[in-house]
């Protein structure tokens, strides 16, 4: 069995980058964070079409599908579930903040060990708080997965010394955007409704599928402004992303602790996507 | 004469970082772009101070001054002027965005060339233009240095395609905050006025050297909120930054083009901060 690299670095067993590349400079880039399951990278075509979109707002040379799926298959070679980070960043040059006119972006691919221990929070759901981080804010980036994270790493923060699983971020404005690692979904007034991200928030793959399989099961969804009063009177929560899948809130750490229970909604919404292979 | 490194990794002559460094993964850290001159870092004690108040907010350990000073410059000896930049991340570890609780930040100092063309662009001014592109905004985060900087990249494309020397940016409610890489001032009714940073834009150490020398010098000044009307109707307007000191505009390209003297403010600014060995 032949040794194979957990990082490739342009297509190539390497631990390190160039200390001068723009990833590092200035967060130049994006990423993905993908479920490589038996060989099959879960949900494919939706994590590479948001990564091209990313690259055409951003105005980087996106390298082709095959390539990066290959990359990302390798360092997912002889184990059963895998997670792999391709980060894509727009390489080394350009002169301070202005890029080259002719970027050769890097890709940085890595796998990291299935999360275990993800399985009971998918069982038996999480706990949560709400991060007093606010979100930036941005019209122009909202929905893409790029690489300016520090909301996130200081809002990770706030749930390591609460121990909470996972926290809400809200917007300068109140408004509940996402989860740190998370989308959020809430059941209210049978609808299944989820924070519109015009102005922030990532635009997860497993949301897209959580829509995608909620409206072929007869469920009304709604994407639009979601505020703290609203998820408190929700009669459903859960968050999802490419990872986790699904993780029904069971308790929800506000001014006033609420749970929640494991509803109905949110068992037919996760069965129907292990059903469709869209979760593994 | 000994071979000088033009770039230190953690204080070693060194072309690459870890390709899991968290600057990469997330721009999790804070940089200085500092001006070395005769043997002397400009302004030291200001770019050290900044760039320690964005450790504390960040919570990455700061190395010792002495340290970084020796390392800035290690890579301009043997040059008369150098911009040298200092990039500190939280170096690698954690589970996805949550940092290590103990983590061992990076050091990144790299030396490029004296940018010779910015001596007739203080002389003679500056053409620029606003930018389409909304600075992200966000409270917990303005003033600081960090290396999520994508909104600068994006805007600085505009320069480039425009043939701006460079830019304002406003965030997404219209006001003017900075430029892609300077911050900005104008003298409006015999007061040196300048966008106060509380939600977005970096807090420049040469900014703060002007305000302090025009205090000097019996200027009113006024840290406000500024918008494009302010700034087509002011008397003179300048930008500032580390490296090219205080550029004048001469001429802004907005919905109407607007010229501006070159004003007796900006000349007496300019003047005492070379005086005060704030500019060199």
């Amino acid at each position: 069995m032949p040794t194979t690299a957990s990082i490739l670095v342009d297509g190539v067993a390497a631990e390190s980058i160039d200390a001068r590349d723009r990833g590092v400079m200035f967060g130049d880039g994006l990423f993905e964070t993908l479920a490589v399951v038996d060989g099959v990278i879960v949900n494919w075509s939706d994590h590479n079409e948001r990564l091209r979109a990313g690259c055409a707002t951003l105005d980087i040379p996106c390298p082709q599908t095959g390539l990066l799926a290959d990359e990302i298959l390798s360092v997912a070679t002889n184990h059963v579930r895998s997670v792999v980070r391709l980060t894509l960043t727009r390489g080394t040059g350009g002169v301070g903040y202005a890029p080259p006119p002719d970027p050769t972006p890097t890709r940085i691919v890595v796998r990291r060990a299935w999360p275990e221990h993800y399985a009971a929070k998918a069982t038996h759901g999480v706990k949560i708080g709400i991060a007093s981080h606010p979100l930036s804010t941005n019209s122009r980036l909202a929905g893409l997965k790029h690489l300016n994270r520090l909301d996130q790493v200081l809002a990770s923060r706030e749930i390591d010394s609460a121990h909470w699983d996972e926290a809400l971020m809200r917007d300068a404005d109140g408004q509940i955007i996402e989860a740190t690692r998370c989308n959020v979904f809430a059941v209210l007034d049978d609808e299944l409704v989820t924070p519109a991200l015009d102005t922030a928030g990532v635009r997860g793959v497993m949301r897209k599928n959580v829509l995608a399989v909620a409206a072929a099961l007869g469920i009304t969804t709604r994407e639009c402004s979601l505020r703290l009063a609203d998820v408190e009177g929700a009669d459903e929560l859960f968050l999802c992303n490419a990872i986790a899948g699904i993780w029904p809130v069971v308790m929800l750490h506000s001014d006033t602790p609420r749970t929640f229970p494991i509803g109905s909604t949110t068992h037919a919404i996760r069965a129907a996507l292990i059903r469709g292979g869209r979760l593994r």
